[in-house]
């Protein structure tokens, strides 16, 4: 089953925030036109703003209310990414020439800063001062993700707490804030909000380890991007913390420096692989998957419900 | 006569945003503690604060009102420094080495996101949505500007009307929006929002116009850089433009490319000294600054509106 059909019921609204989405990088300088239309047209599964109008059904749902909210949390998503394939050199997302390889770093850089500066301008359209407080808050907090990153970079002495609090940053809190948000724009009651934004926590995690883990035993066809490009990048990953349990892979993993090549990185990929460090990753990503259900419970019953229980199902089991 | 002494009243509550603005970069994170340290205690007049708190005059002042304000926009200024550098390579700033220089351009893109993100998060303290929409909108001029400026990089063909728009974005916007929230947030009528924006739009662009002339006449110990760095980074400014009607001087001047050295542009800066192109660009810059008087003249009398005229008037003469 495809992950859109459980929410084909948002097909048109979805139109809407993709034509939006695509407007809001309309502007003169040709630059900044090109860069973003390449970056959005990259694709991406819009998962946050499904999560907004999934959300935004658990009270008044309102398309132009929501459409702000959705198209906001989607361009820090993109912008987050441009930042990150600077401070990674990445050559490919999605399988698509990053915007640091299509123009240059400095491009990428600015192109990343009004992205940003344009959901928050995007945010204001809605009145309340709430919701411009959540979404600021959460930036902030991804920036400082984004740097725990940079300064985890190579360092093999992480613990588990270290790693969870780091993804947290960098991809739970968007998605919970989407979901939040989603409900918070709908007006909501704040028990609803609550419960949404810690579902979304809980996804997000699952999401995150699934990611980390797929790195490892996807293809390079469906990752878009060489396979173990994480651990080469010095990203070390749930995956890498299960497998450095194992002394003698220890041994190998902890020599990884920003020297190594991708060549000599391939048997430790695949002796990582062949570990049980994917089985007890996704052990852990149910874990949170639990979580998320239990949260859904305390919520009305409805198409809604139903939807954000086979995203986070499907979440737990997608391959790419 | 110092800058200082025209609004020696604010003293007290320009300590109150100095404190406010050091407990803004007080994280967990040691990186973004220390580079933001680092790049808040380098300096700078502070003048985007004095203006907040003096058009906050105009209104119902409060300091507790005025400091989000006030921290916001020197936040979002030092950001915008922080991305500058890393753009243009810099190694001094202010006389000490830049975030990109000290630390490297990774930390220094992501400091920058950071303190954009922080403004935004200080800024929402304040309930009304208008200043959150107005200063949000103006952070995407901002990025727009950055853009433009590495767009019109080396480029000689540029107009005087692509200089005035590019510091428009650049700085005069910055300062026009620092006066027009000081007097938002203090309550003051609509009308007189619109006159203090206006006054610091016409100061902001004067102030730049003697930004880029101070950048040839001034020296490197005043500066804190060298002499021509504009012109070597292919910053094309006022003079530049003026010293171009010169036929003989423009053959040199666009020869100027990213190879160029410092030691083989200091005759072409010696010669821009020398041409009538700094005279011309300083009556540009007192045509602004006779605007911006004018918009004053519709403000009510007092000592806010005196230091307001003083301000102006030292920024024409300054010599850095």
């Amino acid at each position: 089953m495809k992950l859109k059909s459980f929410y084909s019921f948002l097909t048109k609204d979805l139109e809407v925030i993709e034509n939006e989405l695509l407007s809001s990088v309309q502007t003169k300088d040709p630059l900044i036109r090109e860069a973003g239309i390449h970056l959005l047209q990259a694709g991406g599964k819009r998962i946050r703003p499904v999560f907004v109008l999934l959300s935004g059904m658990f009270g008044d749902y309102n398309i132009d209310r929501m459409k702000p909210v959705a198209v906001a949390l989607e361009l820090i998503h993109s912008a987050s990414l441009v930042h990150d394939d600077v401070i990674d050199n990445a050559e490919l997302r999605r399988g698509k020439p990053t915007v640091n390889a299509k123009w240059d770093n400095r491009i990428a850089m600015y192109v990343g800063d009004y992205l940003f500066a344009r959901a928050l301008e995007i945010i204001t359209e809605l009145d309340e001062p709430l919701i411009h407080r959540v979404l600021s808050k959460a930036l902030v907090e991804l920036c400082l993700g984004e740097i725990e990153q940079i300064n985890d970079k190579y360092n093999f002495d992480q613990s588990y707490r270290t790693y969870v609090k780091r993804i947290k940053r960098k991809t739970a809190l968007l998605i919970a804030v989407s979901c939040q948000l989603g409900a918070l724009a709908s007006g909501a009651p704040e028990s609803v909000c609550k419960k949404l934004y810690l579902y979304g926590y809980y996804v997000g995690i699952s999401y995150q380890i699934i990611d980390d883990l797929l790195d490892f035993t996807s293809t390079e066809e469906e990752l878009g991007k060489p396979v173990g490009s994480d651990l080469l990048q010095g990203n070390i990953t749930l995956p890498v913390l299960f497998a450095m349990q194992n002394e003698e892979l220890r041994k190998k993993i902890v020599k990884i420096n920003n020297q190594t090549t991708a060549e000599e990185i391939k048997p430790i990929i695949y002796e990582i692989k062949k570990s049980r460090a994917i089985e007890q990753s996704m052990n852990i990503s149910d874990r949170y998957l639990q979580k998320s259900f239990h949260q859904l419970e305390g919520l009305k019953h409805g198409k809604a419900r139903t939807s954000l229980y086979n995203i986070a199902k499907y979440i737990g089991k997608r391959k790419f």
